[in-house]
């Protein structure tokens, strides 16, 4: 039996403290803000906490607590807050979309302190309580091998041929290098799938969008678990998805692969134009569609289109 | 029992018959140029055919005879020579990568002399004859009605949650249709994990591309196919694929994926962006590139490199 404090209960949290408890004897020590999240949480047999300081103190020394908090200021100041009440030798487990570069800063700064950081990037979405998440881990060994039995439990099982469901990828800031970089062929390999089921929606054949993504899993060359949903998807919305806005929001990985591409000058066409796509879907791109419109105008004579309050 | 004729015994077509005779009493003719590969077909259950005209008087009629040979000319011409040997009601069935519209050509032909004509587009590669072809199939129902036992044997079998392993996608030209643009998203998904590790070779953190290719397949979003041959690659090829030359071949569907995009006006960033980066591979983007140089020597005096031998 293992011990963890989880601070963050939301989709991801909740359903990971679920499937420890679920899966195994650990003991989990569990804190959100949100005190129905906690009740949640001792309902599947953690003992809840009522403060970041409570927590702390109902682990035993070296602790190990796993933060499961949205990216940026909530992930910062969640760290350092911990970092205020616990001792040399903790680990402070970051599992939520942090920057890796954030992850380098703030693991010098804990250093100092005797502090361990891990930063563990997690794939699987809400089908990880089910199946288990995909977890890449960066970060010092001592820490690691201390939170390896609960990162057990939250993966799927190993498997003959791929091996574990988690894996230490490198130093600090190497999961959630891997892990955005993961999202950044994500984006490509969806807006493929995209473009592909556009081209069907325009054709002269009458195409059935979720049989052919069905018949695909069926040893094609472009099988994959973004293809199931989107067999889920078209059964779900209908063959033309009629109910749904034509608009894709983006969460920060994808820009981030971007511009660590750029910086390291490496090309990244399809992985740009998927972002990119994702911006015109904002209609970010509108202003430039109105100066196209403009210039065309202006050396053509060609007819703009005008706002009907314009 | 049901009986075909097959012609062309390659790769692709050879492996089909012997998955047929494998796993079915059904009767094949086979035939083909190279009378080796007539030979390894009879090896392996199929009778042997001398000739076209051979192969034609060997099957009883209504009859279908599968051409599996190069898209292009090489089935053109295999198709108007049978035209001239099959009878009223026979089924010519083009299994390789023709262009949808070359089906739709040929089935025009072929409905004046009341020959039928079904379009299969096969998906799965070298890996069929283990796990089965995924087929994309157009045209009469009729005709693939009397296909559907060969289909059945040759697709792998049905499973519960996707269904069967190939599908009537509709009228002529919709099999080879599915099957063109299958391969567009096949380009783009291709190179979104290309691009992907290609990051990770040129990281700080030294990542070990194998291993997170298989971490990949224990329950991340990006799962699939694609990601276990990526495994496999970086195993037996290293880390580092030091041995490989860096230029990626195109076969045509990606090409005629844009081509239809353009024609329907059907925006498609990622496959167009993966198709060009072929092109890039290929060096048939080095005069625009000696151009770009050019060009900033004319303005800014900037250094071009010049060759050795200019």
């Amino acid at each position: 039996m293992a011990q963890i404090g989880f601070i963050g209960l939301g989709r991801m949290g909740g359903n990971m403290v679920a499937r420890i408890k679920r899966d195994s004897d650990h003991e989990v020590v569990a804190f959100d803000f949100d005190v129905k999240a906690v009740g949640n949480a001792t309902k599947k047999g953690a003992v809840g906490a009522k403060s970041l300081a409570d927590l702390v103190k109902k682990l035993d020394a070296p602790r190990t607590v796993w933060i499961m908090v949205p990216a940026g200021d909530p992930t910062q100041e969640t760290v350092d807050k911990l970092a205020k009440l616990l001792d040399k030798g903790d680990t402070i487990v970051d599992g939520g979309n942090s920057k890796w570069t954030d992850d380098m800063a703030r693991a010098k700064v804990l250093k100092k302190q005797g502090i361990n950081y891990v930063d563990v990037g997690t794939s699987g979405g809400v089908w990880g309580l089910e199946v288990g998440y995909c977890m890449m881990v960066g970060g010092p060994n001592v820490a690691i091998k201390r939170l390896a039995p609960f990162l057990d439990i939250l993966a799927p099982p190993p498997d003959e041929e791929h091996g574990p469901g988690w894996g230490h990828m490198g130093p600090t800031g190497s999961g959630h290098y891997v892990k955005m970089v993961h999202n950044g062929i994500e984006y490509g390999m969806m807006q493929a799938y995209a473009e592909g089921f556009g081209l069907f929606e325009a054709s002269e054949f009458e195409l059935d969008n979720a049989k052919i993504a069905h018949l695909w899993m069926r040893g094609s060359v472009v099988r994959s678990w973004l293809c199931e949903l989107a067999a889920n998807a078209f059964e779900q919305e209908g063959n033309d998805l009629a109910a749904l806005e034509p608009v894709v929001a983006e969460s920060g990985e994808g820009r981030w692969t971007v511009e660590d591409a750029v910086e390291k000058r490496i090309p990244l066409p399809v992985i740009t134009a998927a972002l990119f796509t994702r911006y015109e879907t904002q209609s970010r791109g509108d202003f430039a569609a109105k100066v196209n419109a403009a210039l065309r105008a202006q050396f053509g004579g060609h007819a703009v289109q005008r706002r009907a309050d314009g």
